[in-house]
């Protein structure tokens, strides 16, 4: 698989989707304190595995390397995250996906933070988006919108897309480009309703006619939270997701089979020329599982 | 993988589309004379080189088993095909997909077809269609009806709807249910043209809101021939298909991912209560790859 390098105009272009060369940004989310492993790093501040971690997601093809210690608590987090952060950059040039609950965090990470991040994230609730929007506009920050708002988790498609369009315009007025902007329909598993599929489906559809220039991005493993052999459930949905438009994702890069389904999707949805990606990933061996 | 037994009222019924407890129909494609061991089986009248290959199809998940003896050429044919159904439905009781571009070969078939067949396939043609459309309402065959007319292949999505419409007319004219109808867009290979995944989206999902009574098929492997490493081409196209509204595919139920992934996918789209059908198949070892 060709893997664009990380610089900040390859990354985030709406050009060049409407000229058809568009690609899944890939946001590896192996580095989450919800782990053990990575919980236990972070805690006795392990530089090191941070850094295989974020090694091993950039060889399998991540973009960005999502980053969440929250599980050290509210008051450790600011300085925890920030180390991290600046652990992860020693490793890889890759910006990093910082994704945190706390403002606080995000301000300090950012402090540190080399190149442009990407937030994780943004929603519609009243104190966070006071909190986040100046300091995304100061730090030119790209931004994860979540459809959520003070009234809790959205339903339907409905009120996810009335969420997205209050979100758009209240990052739109502060200066952020929609280019910058990962719209986030919000996931739920299957095994909690297993209507939600279709009506994220149907979502991002509707997300990508009304903000072609925008990204829209999902956090593919929660759809088969609670769910036996998660990885089918995965690997299908990011596929139908990528064919209703989505072209970004928040994953386990190291499944490659999940890989090789994305790069498949890519030369059957046109936006691989003349499929030269997936024929160049064929003769790599990156297909041969 | 719980397998709706092979009796008419399960494989066929809108009804239980509506009801969200659809299912993929599969039809079994390994039984084709441009395979070199069918060939030769056809050729020596082996008997049991089919009877093996439907065997293994039908416990790989095959609904149907597509039939096609038409390498042995246009005299041949007729009592070759008669003859390979009833070996076929010696073993197994699944009905048979009788696939042949001769009508002729196709009615000699029918006489001796235990069941109701399905023809693959009635075209816009003039000639064809007015040969084969006395031959279905005769025996109340379903019909796979190729998006295909006198001028050629369809080029895009308009005159593929526009040929379906004309098919879906005659049909209902002469008799026959739209429930026993499956419509196919004709797949291309994208290493022709590296557009024609999009076009067969966009017709299928346009097909199912227009027919939503008929079923939608695919020959899945077109999609990816002349390309490398094809499993990930089928396996990606179908999962996407579905999300469009395809309900019945032409493939081989032995490639056990691409089984898995269709699985997944009902459970994704809703069409699985609870997700039952795929836990259980995660349970019996199915998804074990």
């Amino acid at each position: 698989m060709q893997h664009l390098p990380p610089s900040d105009e390859t990354y985030c272009d709406s050009k060049r989707r409407q000229m058809g060369v568009a690609f899944m940004i890939i946001i590896g989310e192996r580095i989450n304190s919800s782990r053990k492993p990575i919980y236990e790093a972070v805690h006795s501040r392990d530089a090191s595995t941070l850094q295989m971690e974020a090694r091993m997601q950039v060889e399998a093809g991540a973009h960005y390397i999502d980053c969440n210690v929250a599980a050290v608590g509210v008051e450790e987090e600011p300085s925890t995250l920030a180390w991290a952060v600046k652990a992860i950059q020693e490793a890889v040039d890759a910006p990093i996906c910082i994704d945190s609950p706390n403002p606080i965090a995000i301000a300090e990470a950012l402090k540190v933070h080399r190149g442009r991040a990407l937030i994780n994230s943004i929603t519609a609730e009243r104190m966070k988006l006071s909190m986040l929007l100046p300091i995304v506009a100061e730090h030119n920050s790209r931004v994860i919108c979540l459809c959520m708002d003070d009234a809790g988790m959205p339903r339907g498609v409905e009120d996810r897309l009335e969420i997205a369009a209050r979100l758009m315009d209240e990052l739109t007025r502060a200066g952020v480009d929609e280019d910058d902007i990962f719209i986030d329909p919000l996931m739920l598993p299957i095994s909690v309703d297993d209507g939600v599929g279709q009506v994220i489906l149907k979502t991002i559809a509707q997300l990508r006619e009304r903000f072609p220039k925008s990204h829209i991005v999902i956090g593919l493993t929660n759809i088969s939270h609670g769910m036996p052999k998660r990885k089918w459930l995965n690997r299908a949905f990011i596929v139908m997701a990528m064919a209703m438009g989505l072209d970004a994702v928040i994953c386990d890069p190291t499944d490659k089979g999940m890989m090789a389904l994305v790069t498949a999707s890519r030369a059957l949805l046109g936006q691989d020329e003349f499929c030269m990606n997936y024929i160049s990933a064929a003769r790599s061996g990156m297909l041969d599982l």
